[in-house]
């Protein structure tokens, strides 16, 4: 197999024909609108043989009609027609089909099982690769290429490989004003031809790809799957969420010795023999690929928290002592300078670092806080939980927090409570700054200390 | 001490005196602020020796000077000043003060040791109440009273004792939006009178508190604290969030056995004798108060899963079992009726039920397979993962949710992923008509776990 070429294919084709893609607004017409929203530089085909016209382009009635070589084809008719499709594909010189079409292995039944078969045998005569069946294939905004409209139009360092394609619409959305942008998402589905293994060694190799995430519900081949994790995080992190958990199925599917089912202990042992992070639920997803988007490199564990109004500060301490990290001993000249910068009642100079309610009238506090706190050696990393009173305050307060940021080498974490939403121009400059906003205290440190946790074990 | 008057004064007071009130725009403006926001409709008196208007307010330079009754006053003056305030008030029958200032016991020095202690001693003596020192006080929508501009004037079921001010502010401003609303917030700090059991005890007996949330950072008399809280979960549910687990100056405070230490064990123990949930940080504090809000009553433990486009399904069920509840059991009947509503391919009829890509546009699927799960005997609630593919799709997603919920009793949960802002008009619609709107579905699942187990514990 010439992969190299595949891949070229799959991720930078110049022309794609979209087989079936319906006249109106139908569940089909997604594929076209994605690439459309992308502004896809290359030719698109839309293929229905009972339209002319489609969405302003011209559209053809078979393959065979369209002038020109096909790099990639995407098949949306049912089931059941694939097969003839792919009669028609030889002399156009398409090289890849991402397969949307349901109704075969995933359903478990028989003939599903005998059609992805058969579809399998012919691609492989025809030397054609195939992503899916039952998937949504490629997004991958450098090349302007997307399955969906409105999917971010911003490239990135994260690669993905997800077996659900709504999910990774969702992450595309939720994952752009945090500031993590993807530089590919392959949605695999049945995964017959190209599996998760292909797209893992890709990625690993992708200079475009800085870190892996990989949304995995079942899998085929786990010892394969296995050395591919571990080759792939020897290069890169590798975040990786494994849902199924519980479900007897995809828990002996995971691997033929049974050891990997769903407790908390195997997801250890995974982590360990795999060397990937594994994350529980799409929020902790994000929250990792964020931290180490935006923080790579070994971590440290002692942790100043510098917060405005105090509440939150002592929940966020309680925190970093259960997810295994330190709050740092400030030093007493760090103590005695801060004490020089605070107001005498109301605050406090020890971890966590009370700036009191003054602060978010004085944002100039926190900017000082973070230069005295930052220079301490005996500080690893520093969390900040604050803002500003008014709009214009706030928007100081993120300024002063990137400035101190340009004179300290250490990480910087800020906490926008109730979520980025909440606190839009700030979080907005801080993530621009390259500082990740978390939606709580708890949150960020439960990312930082799992990034801490992870550089441990790689050593 | 005659409890009930004392708190007519300071929840329903007919005139404030505000003390100390700085006339540009500092710190302790924002208690100003804050009533005139909320247009508090009984008198306001800010006092101030060096102004004669403040924000367009009459102001006096003493107590003495303002003329008629003041029924509770708000000191903002320092620590030393606070004694000499209190000379003046004896002719004004004022009822109770909010001492905002700090420098009292908060500090662990002597010198506010004494100073708090001499307070106490005089206003015993005076039979005035104290809320503080070092505390915000009273916000209290339905009275339009409030410490901060900008809290939400929504009243509502939640009756909440914090020892954080500030967070208090926060809470207020992030619960709104998801439809959880305050009877009143009483933020305590040191609590050298008025403490948390007096509180606890006050919002017991409320009408207007349904459901109680407290915030406790360290508890003086913790066997006190215990009954207490024994006495006010016995009427209604009460969410505990207790900070300061972990550092051990308020591990020690927290019972003078020692009991109830930090662990996890210690809290599971402390639900069990207190009769109260605890929560651990904002966000599931917040998740808890929501689901206790809109879902009173015994819950089930046997759920059905509803969702659009299928990623995010599996890992929902895997949280499902994982929090101790049941993935429902849909009877053959129910199965075939959905059989007959659903697309043939793309879709599942078993729980998780996968609505397929087509609901996104063809949104009644999810009234029509709503009513036939919900129907189901053997299915207790019902979460929702959906949405419209466009805006009015989604917002005829809500509707349909809402008009299939009142032809079934049982309660729905809806997750709109990736928080409730980014759905704002059908997230609005289906909290406004009761059904309780989570960022993802482990947290709908957890607060619906925490509900159910809480309420076999209470039998």
């Amino acid at each position: 197999m010439k992969k190299d070429e595949d891949f070229k294919a799959i991720f930078y084709p110049r022309s794609i024909a979209i087989v079936g893609v319906p006249r109106g607004f139908k569940p089909g017409k997604v594929f076209l609108q994605g690439l459309l929203d992308q502004g896809y530089e290359g030719k698109i085909f839309p293929v229905n043989p009972g339209a002319e016209f489609i969405d302003g382009l011209r559209a053809y009635s078979s393959l065979k009609e369209i002038p020109g070589e096909i790099d990639l084809m995407i098949i949306l008719v049912p089931a059941s027609e694939v097969l003839s499709i792919f009669d028609e594909c030889g002399p156009k010189g398409v090289k890849a089909a991402v397969i949307y079409s349901s109704g075969f292995a995933e359903g478990g039944e028989k003939e599903g099982r005998r059609r992805e078969g058969e579809l399998l045998q012919i691609a492989r005569r025809m030397n054609l690769r195939i992503i899916g069946p039952n998937c949504m294939g490629i997004y991958h905004p450098q090349n302007k290429m997307a399955f969906f409209p409105g999917m971010s139009k911003v490239s990135g360092k994260v690669g993905m490989i997800s077996q659900s394609g709504s999910l990774a619409i969702l992450l595309s959305r939720l994952a752009e004003p945090r500031g993590v942008h993807f530089s590919k998402i392959i949605s695999s589905g049945n995964e017959s031809d190209l599996n998760s293994c292909d797209f893992l060694e890709y990625l690993g190799e992708d200079p475009e790809t800085h870190v892996i995430g990989a949304y995995v519900e079942g899998i085929k081949k786990g010892p394969a799957f296995l050395r591919a994790l571990r080759t792939a995080s020897a290069k890169k992190p590798v975040i990786l969420w494994k849902a199924g958990r519980t479900s007897g199925g995809s828990r002996a599917a995971f691997s033929h010795t049974g050891s990997l089912a769903g407790s908390r202990e195997a997801w250890k042992a995974l982590e360990k023999q795999a060397g990937v992070l594994t994350a529980r639920n799409l929020e902790e997803f994000l929250d990792f690929l964020l931290v180490f988007y935006y923080l790579p490199g070994k971590a440290g564990k002692r942790l100043a928290i510098l917060s405005g109004p105090g509440g939150p500060a002592v929940s966020a301490a309680d925190a970093c002592e259960e997810f295994g990290l330190q709050m740092a001993k400030l030093q007493e000249e760090t103590r005695s300078r801060l004490k020089k910068i605070l107001p005498r009642t109301g605050t406090s100079v020890n971890n966590p670092v009370d700036l009191g309610l003054a602060s978010v009238f004085e944002v100039d506090l926190y900017g000082k806080a973070a230069e005295c706190v930052g220079l301490d050696p005996g500080v690893d990393a520093l969390v900040f939980q604050g803002q500003g009173a008014t709009p214009e305050l706030d928007i100081q307060y993120a300024n002063l927090l990137i400035e101190a940021k340009r004179k300290i080498p250490k990480p910087f974490l800020a906490v926008a409570v109730g979520g980025p939403n909440l606190a839009t121009e700030s979080g907005k400059a801080l993530v621009k700054a390259g500082i990740p906003v978390y939606p709580s205290a708890e949150r960020a440190l439960w990312a930082y200390a799992n990034l801490y946790h992870h550089g441990q074990r790689k050593g």
